[in-house]
């Protein structure tokens, strides 16, 4: 993405264990019949920690042990990660197995149990395998480096179809600090379609109160702008790890190079929510909303969500049609202040509709356009100074294979 | 639908022009290629009558004509109805036109314009074609009886591809009296995917501040119960007209036969909403979601829109998947007042979740179940006495593929 701060750099070197002191591993533990399903991410010391988690009222087993063990100091050290089965709606039981992951995993590390953290992603209301899972804790070894950070990634995917990661470096104090970024969302973009699980990991310094600041900003305009709020797995998790050892000052709102590492954290969190989107399931287009002239970016982004959430949106886009009619319709049926003969509306660069009426333009263009593998969309309602993004996929005939079958 | 009213009686005459007074007509005037496509209501007197309208901001001229209309004095006499042209985003000349269609309607029937509501429904931001509706309206010839009724609910259709016809007869103060509607929308559950239109016709004597009441209350268990609020196409309408032919004394709350008249209404409106519901673009099943245990009866309809809405709730029916997992999830993120460990689901007769666990049931059996045309899902969340009821359709290929290639 772009950004004003020029010292935020894009590193090749994309992986989970990039930041000073992190190490990662990922293997296969027979969840799955053949996929890697079992991932651990280690911090050489423990980290500021700050999560956000699933909106939705039924919320999974490990989904509330992550939280606890954060809440008891802020700290985490680590993360047990399985996919192939969510532990969701698996009762008594199920809080005796995460505890259970998060145990061993403290026990092989050395480490006190409130310092790892676990998350699950897969099929909902089975219990948890875990044979699978004990003898898979064991022959973790997480290492520094590409190898392990690519394992881990891999570990943590459900019908994805590529892993997803990225890193960025920025100077602060003088200091060159890290924030690497790994996920996994097969979703489309209301994730109520599946669980997306987001980790990221720093060496920055900051206490986990501003740290948990910074991420729940930079969430609202990355995770939750391909999430529409309310409308979530019960597993959903991103979770970020600070572990200070680039040696910065303390980071908080007071340090004159705050905005640079919100800033850097949100290239981070937005980079992996266009990978989830882009990657949606049956998807073979990411489509980004973009919306100016709302009363305030909050509005914009409700408007663009509903665009690139409107299933008939979508379906135009995969079937490359430039059917500015349903975008309007989406503009209006998104609740935000409209002025219905003051919306203009561009597919790429073409304009499509100025003052709410559809303007001459040429299809044969915009076919071709609608063709490309990202598409964008821009709105202007000009009714204030409001910007907003948001970022989903089409809805394809794969789409429907997928989920009428993922199951059984 | 059942009834705890056993003089309400469905009647095999379910025409729009059942009802004392009322004629129709419908014909091809060339909007489309060859379907018919113009369609006329005429109630033998003035009519009381009332509406329902989208709540999107983007509102069709014809509605907004409509609205004024009804506003003025309460009453109607004639609905103009043209399919293949929504007249929506057509700025000043669309309202010119939809005045035209409403001026021309009267001239030919002798009646005040404001007697004369205009609905049109097909694709958005096309001038309307006036040349094919001037031709058309004078050639309109409305008729009692079940030929011009037929024309009419065929007329109005899209991608429909059944029309949606009902009607019901009822004893008020000993006098018979009929209650008709027809419908159209191709939409899936929620409407932003196409435009419903619902025309109800009644001989009994109302005063339309209370026609309005009983519409109201009533669509909000029935169309809007396929319908999200604020998910609404630019024009949808739903109208009713009570010519008062019956000579029955004038229904109001305080007359002994009120709920009597509101549970017919509501008979026609679900019959109408379940059609729209099973006849989704694409569709092979309807879904009927039925919530019990919520602390409101909104929040019961709440919930089961939540899950008669999820795109993978919808998949795993077409898929024949007794998914629970999903239909839990959905019930999670409705935003009701929850204890997700009180939740029972039912799919058809067999309980899969009790308690917020699954249950052991026959994959079999349900499998064999999920085949059906009609299918059943049943929530309890054990929190109060709230009730309520929403349906809607698989989602499938043929979703995708209507909706991808629709307007080009």
């Amino acid at each position: 993405m772009t950004t004003v701060y020029p010292s935020i750099k894009r590193i090749s070197g994309n992986n989970i264990a990039s930041p000073l002191g992190y190490r990662a591993a990922g293997l296969h533990c027979g969840i799955k019949h053949k996929k890697n399903d079992l991932a651990l991410l280690v911090s050489d010391v423990p980290a500021h920690a700050a999560g956000v988690y699933t909106t939705n009222a039924v919320q999974a087993a490990p989904l509330i042990v992550t939280k606890e063990a954060i809440d008891q100091s802020g700290m985490l050290q680590a993360m047990i990660v399985n996919s192939g089965n969510a532990n969701a709606c698996t009762g008594k039981q199920g809080f005796v197995d995460a505890k259970t992951m998060q145990q061993m995993t403290a026990e092989k590390l050395g480490i006190a149990p409130h310092l790892v953290g676990v998350a699950s992603t897969g099929v909902i209301g089975e219990k948890m395998p875990m044979n699978c899972i004990k003898t898979g804790i064991p022959r973790l070894e997480p290492a520094p480096g590409l190898k392990g950070s690519i394992e881990f990634s891999q570990s943590i995917l459900t019908t994805d179809t590529v892993s997803k990661n990225t890193a960025y470096k920025v100077d602060i104090d003088g200091k060159s600090i890290t924030i690497a970024g790994t996920a996994k969302g097969s979703g489309m973009i209301h994730p109520n379609m599946a669980t997306m699980l987001g980790f990221v990991t720093t060496d920055a310094a900051i206490e986990s109160y501003h740290l948990h600041h910074a991420l729940t900003s930079v969430v609202d305009r990355t995770f939750n702008s391909i999430t529409v709020d309310g409308d979530t797995s019960t597993n959903d998790m991103v979770i970020v790890m600070a572990n200070g050892l680039a040696q910065n000052d303390a980071l908080s709102p007071a340090h004159p190079d705050w905005k640079v590492f919100v800033q850097t954290l949100l290239c981070v969190c937005e980079d992996l929510g266009k990978m989830i989107a882009k990657d949606g399931e049956g998807a073979t287009k990411l489509i980004e909303v973009e919306v100016m002239g709302a009363v305030s970016d909050a509005e914009a982004r409700s408007i663009a969500k509903s665009v690139v959430g409107s299933p008939l949106v979508k379906t135009a886009v995969f079937g490359c049609d430039a059917n500015w009619g349903r975008i309007l319709a989406a503009v209006g049926y998104s609740g935000a202040t409209l002025d219905p003969n003051a919306i203009m509306i561009k597919i790429g660069d073409a304009t499509v509709v100025e003052d709410g009426e559809p303007v001459a333009f040429s299809e044969e263009e915009l076919l071709e356009y609608l063709k490309q593998p990202e598409i964008k969309l821009k709105v202007d309602v000009h009714q204030g100074d409001g910007h907003g993004l948001a970022w989903g996929c089409d809805l394809t005939y794969d789409y429907v294979q997928i989920n009428a079958s993922y199951r059984t």
